[in-house]
């Protein structure tokens, strides 16, 4: 079982459903009903995803009985997002790489 | 089963094990006894993370039968990266709203 924040936080994001739910809630907050409705799937279902991503403290919902609003809680982001800068040196450094090999074809292309 | 490159790609990284395996690999190619070292884990167990890794794109490994280094491939973190940075203005913002905060006391501060 894990339960560091930043594997709770990349296993709530792997899963489609949850990642289109976060993009829905960035454009505001919206009840239940309102998220179900462009998934085909059920009331549950949509339910057992909010939770998942409620644990993770990726959303937070809102006190009234009825109208339990959700908002987008984007802290839980910020750390995957400062996880995995670390790595961006590495795609940069193929971009350069590329950007390098074009710039060598170039010249070629001009010498000759 | 969730088969979308970005669900498989957050599935992979939702592991600490795993995150640090790239941690590693990140300083250089590896392998399989080089990576299961710094882990209290078996090498059975430490083969079925780099399985993982490697279904997710996240590793490649070389071809030579006994020594098979295992190599960063840093492709899928850009996909990810990409997902997480449409949210970055959520946080940037919250920071925004506290410096705004942090000046209008300021100024209360100076015009009392």
């Amino acid at each position: 079982m894990v339960t560091d924040a930043l594997s709770i936080t990349f296993g709530a994001l792997a899963d489609p459903t949850r990642r289109a739910i976060l993009a829905r809630l960035a454009e505001g907050q919206a009840s239940v009903t309102e998220l179900a409705e462009p998934f085909a799937i059920s009331l549950p279902a949509v339910s057992k995803h909010l939770k998942v991503l409620e644990s993770a403290g990726l959303i937070s919902r809102g006190r009234a009985a009825q109208w339990r609003p959700c908002r987008l809680a984007p802290e839980p982001l910020k750390g995957a997002t400062a996880w995995l800068q670390r790595y961006r040196q590495f795609w940069d450094e193929s971009l350069d790489r590329l950007a390098d090999h074009l710039r060598e074809l170039r010249q070629k292309d001009k010498s000759t």
